[in-house]
């Protein structure tokens, strides 16, 4: 257990990564290819992320044609936008005809406009075209996810006429589990899955056999939206078609996954106003993406220190208030983020209706009123033994209560009501619901506290 | 975006509850199965979770023998356990006899003892000894997950075989993408993709066209361990082996999916101690999965109390510490925070590396000095002005330096140590860290403060 996030190919890759290094060194690019050609792009890319910038560029250059450009695509953003703007248009231009279109088109949209206008200037005529169309659909959308080579075929054929173009066709796409049928103005008809099309006797027409309502994802929606559609139904592969129902490209679940991912991994970041930083990124890259939500925390720090300031004379007459006023906000605040966290995920994964938003928002007061209950009775005991006086701990046990109620109430609403006006709801709601329950919190606990005692 | 997270088949389903509801109320057997027969089992489990227990339960007993068990699996475990509670040992059994192996497992493996015994021994003997085999690996194993019903074929056959074979063959399962090619005693040779032999001529052997490396998972692998590997290599199944390299299942990718989802899920869950109900569980059990962390959590609190009573007589002699402590601890836990969750899901992505730990931790403490430094020069200027106290403005800046230093190393090392110990770093870190942020952070400016204007 203790070794638990070291995977047996990182060892081997340590190895590898000095065999590299050394390689690099002697700029042997013979062994270096030697060296790489057995390794999955992700492996490569997973060596080349350990070398130093230098012996990164030395390691593409000495490769020269020998890259693959598949390994740019398994990169961290960083590392990949300094490799390709040291090598130039008509390499990377070289490189990119060898991929799906999809990864090209993954490779390409991070570059600024001059940089990727110059290498699509020097691919082909048709991929190029093709390269384009994908990059005019918005960022994050279907569009700029799909992949454009796929097997279409005309309705009137046989599975025997399938199977026999396909082993005579040279330009298949490297690997698919579906084919389409398209009628003449490539309008999509259904689609036929290979192990159907294995099943069945070559005199059968693939109309009889394929799915004729296939699911299919408009090329202007969100990559989200197709995400959903592909875990919902267990696709492995989806038929994108423009306004016109015309097939123009296919997502696959492979690209799906990454979605999958990267979603999640935002709402994590945005709950915890983490910035889009990775690994690889600079300091100063990482301490900008972070320093937005510092600065509001601040602003919203003093709110809450306006509050106490308000209770200036209360204190200094019980200072006993003072040490006890930040166990009632650390526990709102807590109870806060465990109700925030779970409506932001329910938002996310579409699990919130109009039906069922009242039985969510319910169910959040009914097991503030629990949790709070049992948090209240217990501090309150504790604080009123320590003080040697039972009407403190009666003050503050009402005051958690109270906050812990409204963080139960505020932490389902709050994400809700961002929604509902379009702002990410992950983005955002922490830091607010944690001033919120600060405020709620030292303003129930010192106004109690200064009537009940009948301080100044 | 107002209307964001209405989707269009959510409306679709509510008119459709409102059908289902009737025939529900009119016992309309046929009418039901009627409006089902023609929807996807999602959009059934959808359906389901939006009627009330007692009109699932008339539901499912009128539909009767057309009740697809596949609905269960995508249904969220309350409702699920629910209406197996509901159904006898024989139907259950005659249910889950269509089913793929790994969907079956996944029924049964949440039911009790006695329970899930009285359903196998209603199943025909071949299935229950797969089924039994399955659930004797260990919970979120690759032995769990996988699918017992696969395409194995002998090395010596052809491409014109295999076909032929497919095409006679009755009982396949419902969907595959590859077949996989064994000895004689079932140990993994290799495997074909459905295009690879839909591409290639009868007479070619299929040992001419097999990957004779597949990447394979241990059965007795974690599932975590296997979605990575899916990841990594874009697969979209993979042969499951025994210690004797023996085939006995295989993982599919939307599988994986679900395995990826759930894992992401549960760092967000547990970085907020936000336990793991869903939104169909009752208040009592969200209560009960919540109430620990608000405990731990209440200690930690009075830790951070005991902190600040450490210097009572020093706030008493200046109330304006106790407003603006606050401010000191609120920066810190935010900056801990931030640092903390982007190691969690680093290590979790298995992106920490011991040769990039120092550079990890190095880079977290740059970026607490670079936006410390930005935070606390604003928060001493604004204080300073405030109060009319340039030297508190001082003290109050050093201590959020101080403070926010501490967050950006331990809110880094922290998981790393709990993962280093085989405790997951999502769960535990954030209360310990804001914890310590708070202890730190009280200290640092209360005890600066009292030597800094000579206090009490």
């Amino acid at each position: 257990m203790a070794e638990a996030n070291i995977e047996p190919e990182e060892t081997l890759t340590d190895e590898m990564r000095e065999e590299a290094a050394a390689l690099i060194e002697a700029e042997d690019a013979l062994g270096l290819v030697a060296l790489v050609e057995p390794l999955h792009a992700s492996d490569v890319a997973d060596l080349l992320g350990r070398l130093s910038p230098d012996e990164r560029s030395a390691f593409v250059r000495l490769l020269g044609a020998d890259f693959d450009f598949a390994v740019l695509t398994e990169l961290e953003e960083p590392v990949r936008l300094q490799i390709l703007s040291e090598l130039d248009p008509k390499a990377v231009a070289d490189g990119l005809a060898d991929l799906d279109s999809d990864d090209a088109v993954y490779i390409l949209e991070d570059l600024d406009e001059a940089q990727s206008e110059a290498i699509l200037a020097q691919l082909p005529f048709a991929m190029r075209h093709r390269l384009k169309r994908s990059l005019d659909f918005p960022e994050e959308s279907a569009g700029r996810r799909m992949q454009t080579d796929f097997v279409a075929m005309p309705p009137f054929w046989t599975v025997g006429q399938v199977i026999d173009t396909l082993r005579e066709e040279e330009d298949l796409p490297d690997e698919f589990t579906e084919i389409f049928v398209v009628d003449a103005a490539f309008r999509l008809l259904g689609t036929v899955k290979l192990n159907h099309l294995l099943r069945t006797r070559r005199p059968v027409k693939i109309t009889d056999i394929m799915d004729a309502e296939p699911r299919t994802i408009r090329a202007d929606e969100d990559q989200e939206e197709a995400a959903r559609l592909f875990q919902r139904y267990d696709l492995l592969s989806a038929a994108v078609v423009d306004e016109g129902d015309r097939l123009v490209g296919i997502l696959t679940i492979d690209d799906i996954v990454d979605v999958i991912e990267a979603e999640a991994d935002e709402d994590i970041r945005a709950l915890a106003g983490a910035g889009d930083a990775e690994l690889s990124d600079t300091p100063w890259y990482v301490a900008r993406t972070r320093i937005p939500w510092l600065m509001i925390n601040m602003g919203t720090a003093f709110l809450a220190s306006g509050v106490i300031a308000l209770f200036d004379d209360t204190i200094a007459a019980m200072v006993a208030l003072a040490i006890l006023m930040p166990v009632v906000t650390a526990l709102g605040g807590n109870a806060g983020i465990q109700a925030m966290t779970v409506t932001v995920r329910a938002i996310s994964q579409r699990q919130i209706t109009k039906r069922n938003l009242i039985r969510v928002v319910g169910r959040e007061v009914v097991v503030a009123l629990m949790n709070g209950g049992a948090v209240a009775i217990a501090v309150g005991f504790a604080a009123g033994v320590a003080f040697g006086n039972v009407q403190l701990g009666l003050v503050i046990a009402t005051a958690i209560v109270f906050n812990i109620l409204c963080a139960g109430f505020f932490g389902t609403t709050m994400p809700m009501l961002l929604d509902r006006v379009g702002i990410d709801p992950a983005v955002a709601s922490s830091v607010f619901l944690t001033t919120l329950t600060d405020v709620i919190g030292f303003f129930a606990f010192l106004a109690l506290a200064k009537w009940w005692f009948g301080l100044a």
